[in-house]
């Protein structure tokens, strides 16, 4: 039995970038588009649609900004079964970044915001309904948000946008399936005629256990990435989801191949995946650039102490500061 | 707040042992052994007490016979506060190979045995209680059982023998959280004077989060291993479960510690973790032999066919043969 509401959207390039500043071979994405509307998973994620001004375009590859050219050129030739999505940060991005609807190849734009800039996320979301786009408002880091705000800014987010579904992200992988029950329940009660989406992080090899837990609790919008390609200890593998999903429109085997031929061989210079480091600031719900700066600095050898021991008291010391 | 009822017990050296035919050296043994009992956690297992007449001592190491001598070997000196578990396998020890507790360093004999050999089982665990040891029974393969076979081995273990806890063994990593409520739900329906324990697989990544399920239905003894350090994708990692356990007298450092020196340092000729081959056979129900064979074959260019598609096409072939 399958839930024929729920939607898959899978974020590769797009959370991948967060791993390699969005400098994806065309190619590669190119592969990720096919094999993944061959799959049949509902929405793809190909990046962010920031702005120029904020990002400079020698430091951040092509999927960091989606021109349209570039999607053209990524989706060119592929039958279309997916809805096609950009992700726009609240603070990072403008309005002026999207051209009206019917001069994109783009149908989906999710903004990315924290609790504190849910003005500008409403903003933006109410921007990109106004020139014809579908759009998603994703709350980052859920497991830092003072109560009240979250409540203020949901009940602001029902009233005052016009978006499909509000997806619940947790960024530093921090959460357990009895916070996702209370986060799903808030979210149902103050976005009455809205979907609810999750975005799960894996430093605690949760990720895919808490996206079924919001399953179970009638999300319906799940993100996932191939093989869990994403910042830090990574995201909710796709291939499980979709390994968990009944329904039949879905199809695994393009999701194998491209995990075999194009996101493997990233792994020669791209990190992700559970490690200590990232466990250890999953458990203290801290964010992953320590987790990930020790990863580098243990490559680089630039002196700072990075036993797993020393690594823990000095987050114990951070978070208790 | 914590359940003071709650033991972890670390199998890495015995599970490990699984992937590395338990040629550890005395060395790393002593290490995980120092470091778990300054951890505080509860019971560990050092490997088998298997039988010499069904097992090689050229083909597998030390710790798949766990000879008196050895034990003593790798806990001299060590200040002891967990108890020291070995396990024999219903169908490849013998009763024979146990000295009278009070000439053994060992405190726990733990039995591990498909469902069919459960005759056996009891019998070898009685055996050990008799000798003075504290026993359990561990059933394997726990997604493949009949279920009335399953119901009437729950019912002559409560009857018929004097183990403190029966563990679920999800060997296939097959089980999803409902599974679990239902087998914890059985198995306290069954053994209503014994202790239910868990031992889970990670083939889709949902060891550590089953083992939580487990624990909110009121199971206390919890397996795990450094590093999910164990056969196929391994284990619930034992560090995430001291991570989520609120007793105080766990301390996480000297696992983190033993991890970061002893552990890690295996991967070099050990292999474990999470891999697409694990993950088709864990949503398949399959046993993992083929997927650890499919690695060793892409190793070896044997000329079997390792493509991931492949592979997942001729186990659903098995899987309806």
């Amino acid at each position: 039995m399958f839930r024929p509401q729920i939607k898959v959207c899978d974020c590769t390039i797009r959370d991948g970038g967060l791993v390699n500043d969005s400098f994806f071979s065309l190619e590669d994405v190119k592969n990720v588009y096919a094999a993944l509307n061959a799959a049949g998973v509902d929405i793809i994620e190909l990046g962010y649609r920031n702005s120029k001004s904020h990002f400079s375009t020698e430091k951040y590859g092509a999927w960091r900004f989606c021109d349209e050219d570039m999607l053209k050129k990524a989706t060119d030739g592929v039958e279309k079964r997916a809805k096609l999505a950009v992700m726009q940060d609240a603070h990072k991005a403008s309005a002026d970044d999207l051209l009206p609807k019917d001069q994109s190849v783009v149908d989906i734009v999710r903004v990315a915001t924290y609790v504190k800039d849910i003005d500008k996320a409403i903003h933006l979301a109410n921007s990109a309904a106004e020139k014809g786009y579908e759009t998603f408002i994703n709350i980052m880091a859920i497991s830092h948000v003072l109560e009240r705000e979250l409540d203020e800014a949901l009940q602001q987010i029902e009233e005052e946008s016009h978006i499909t579904a509000c997806t619940i992200v947790d960024s530093f992988g921090a959460l357990y399936s009895e916070d996702i029950d209370y986060l799903v329940h808030k979210f149902q009660r103050y976005l009455r005629t809205r979907e609810i989406g999750i975005h799960c992080h894996n430093q605690m090899q949760l990720a895919y256990a808490n996206t079924i837990e919001g399953i179970i609790k009638n999300v319906n919008y799940l993100d996932g990435t191939l093989y869990g390609l994403g910042r830090a200890a990574g995201n909710c593998p796709v291939e499980l989801l979709i390994a968990f999903l009944k329904n039949p429109k879905y199809d695994i085997r393009p999701i194998l191949d491209v995990i075999e031929k194009t996101i493997l061989p990233m792994r020669s210079n791209m990190e992700w995946g559970y490690s200590i480091p990232h466990m250890i600031s999953g458990m203290l719900n801290m964010h992953p650039e320590s987790a990930i700066a020790l990863g580098k600095d243990a490559k680089n050898s630039s002196g700072t102490e990075t036993s797993f021991v020393k690594f823990y008291e000095r987050m114990l010391a951070d978070e208790n500061a």
